[in-house]
This record gives C-alpha cells, sequence and structure tokens, in this order.
C-alpha cells in the first residue's frame, strides 16, 4: 500500500487567546479564532450553527517529537497502556487537533468561541458546522475513559 | 497574519470499499479502513469504543478546483447561499473530510466501518475516540439545515 506523503495544507486562520499562558485543557475558557481576511465571506451563516468543529494543526509537536505506537492516555501510569488511535495524544502521525467548541459570536473574520483546548497560535486547518448527524448518543467507550470523565464531571462540582 | 503553507501530512491508510460506484452518501452502507501494517499497535484498544472520528483527505478534489467563498449547500439552488464553512462542501481550501462512524470490527490493521462517507481509495489521516464530550444534544442549526435533516429522515421511513 503505498504512503501519500505530499499532502499539503495551509493554515486558514489563528487561534488568540487571552494569554499564552492559558490552561487550554480548561473547557470553560473562551477564545478567539481570527480567520484571514480574504476568508470572511466563507464564514457568512456560520453563526447560524451553536457548535461547530475546528481542525488544527498541532504546531508545538514537532516531526522529531517521539511518537509511540501505544501510549498511556494523559500519560497516567494509572491508566491501561493503549494505541494511540485510541486516544487523543498530540503525539500522532499526523498532528491534527479536533474539538467541538460552541460558537459565542462573529465579529466578521473573527469567532468567538469556548471549548477549543488549542494553543494561542495555532494554525487553523478547517471549520466545521456541527448537525445532528454528529451527535451520537448511545455510545460505548472503554473502562478508562469512562473513569476520566467522571473525575471531569467531579471537578466541576 | 502570516499564512503557513508548509503543513505537510501523509497518509496513515486508505478507505476501502466494496465498489468503485457505491454512493458514499448512504450512510448505511460499510466501508472498510485499512491502516499501513506498520501502525497496528497504535490501533489497539480502538474497538472499545463504538464511535469514531475518521479524517480524510478529499483526494478526488483537485488544487485547481474553483473554491467559491460562498456556495448552495449540496448545490441546491432552493436553499440559500452560504459560506462554505457553514457547508460541509469538499470544495473548501482543505480539502479534509471528517465523518463519525459506527467500528463494527477490527481485524489486526483493519476496521470495519459504518458511516463514512468517503470514496474507494481515499487516503485516511487520523483516527480519534469519539466520547462522550463530542456529544453535543442542544444544538442550534439553520433553517436550510433542518429542511436536509427532515429530508433524509422520510427517505429512511
Amino acid at each position: 500500500m503505498p504512503t501519500i506523503n505530499e499532502i499539503k495544507l495551509k493554515s486558514i486562520g489563528y487561534v488568540r487567546r487571552a494569554s499564552k499562558q492559558e490552561n487550554v485543557k480548561d473547557r470553560s475558557l473562551v477564545s478567539e479564532i481570527t480567520i484571514r481576511k480574504g476568508l470572511t465571506k466563507a464564514l457568512e451563516g456560520i453563526e447560524e450553527f451553536s457548535h461547530v468543529f475546528v481542525l488544527f494543526y498541532m504546531h508545538q509537536v514537532s516531526a522529531k517529537d517521539k511518537k509511540a505506537l501505544k501510549v498511556h492516555p494523559r500519560g497516567r501510569m494509572d491508566l491501561p497502556l493503549v494505541g494511540l488511535f485510541a486516544t487523543r495524544t498530540p503525539l500522532r502521525p499526523n498532528p491534527v487537533g479536533l474539538a467541538v467548541v460552541e460558537l459565542l459570536k462573529r465579529k466578521e473574520n473573527v469567532l468567538v468561541v469556548q471549548g477549543l483546548d488549542a494553543f494561542d497560535g495555532t494554525p487553523v486547518l478547517d471549520l466545521k458546522p456541527y448537525d445532528n448527524w454528529d451527535a451520537v448518543v448511545n455510545i460505548r467507550i472503554p473502562e478508562w475513559r469512562k473513569k476520566l470523565e467522571v473525575e471531569a464531571a467531579s471537578k466541576k462540582d
């Protein structure tokens, strides 16, 4: 099976956060996505969706970072060693991040969003509207993942 | 704002369908994703998730295809002209597709999935587990999008 090594993408914009030191894993924080001015018209109507997918390039992961095929989720040794594709680790063959965010507002070429776990300056690759087909309610997930979700919920209280 | 033009990705595998003529928009159809053998270990544990995101490169969209900033969704003139980022058109600055699929089975480096709207031979860029954070149930979508969902539901009956 051939490998295509020539897939070239370009950024359509950037993530802007209030501070470079923000904890990007805190999904309650608000950030901005500034899209290239030449693409402003391509955003028209996106504000009619409450949620969008953001695809971004995790530029802080360098090509020489070691990418183990199996990882402990979030580096936690109390969680089982699983294949990287069973996790959201940034250390993956293609360092493309994906987040479902709430779109709070659009001001011309700037989107104000909540829940984007990307650093300040992260190149954005694409935006896609989130629709009812994307919301799957009866899912099965492994025990280790349930544990993480329970922990996150208890922190919120 | 600078544009990063040097984002290079490589395929991790390919989509295989029963026939090149299949209607890829029919979400009831089953297809396979064959991942490079060297990455088989990276798939371990993914089968514990019922659903995964598939990111793929829409290779049939050429760089010279005209990308209008505004489009009628699905080319339907009865639907309003909206920005391309408010739609899932393949004619976007970065032709990366995203699908939530049901993972029916894993056989070593092959995933059997349902609901992947990608052509036979499509290069796959990434797989990510779908978890409860990804399922947003109270969303707002525009009227034109509701119309499409109602139509799709009535076809199923």
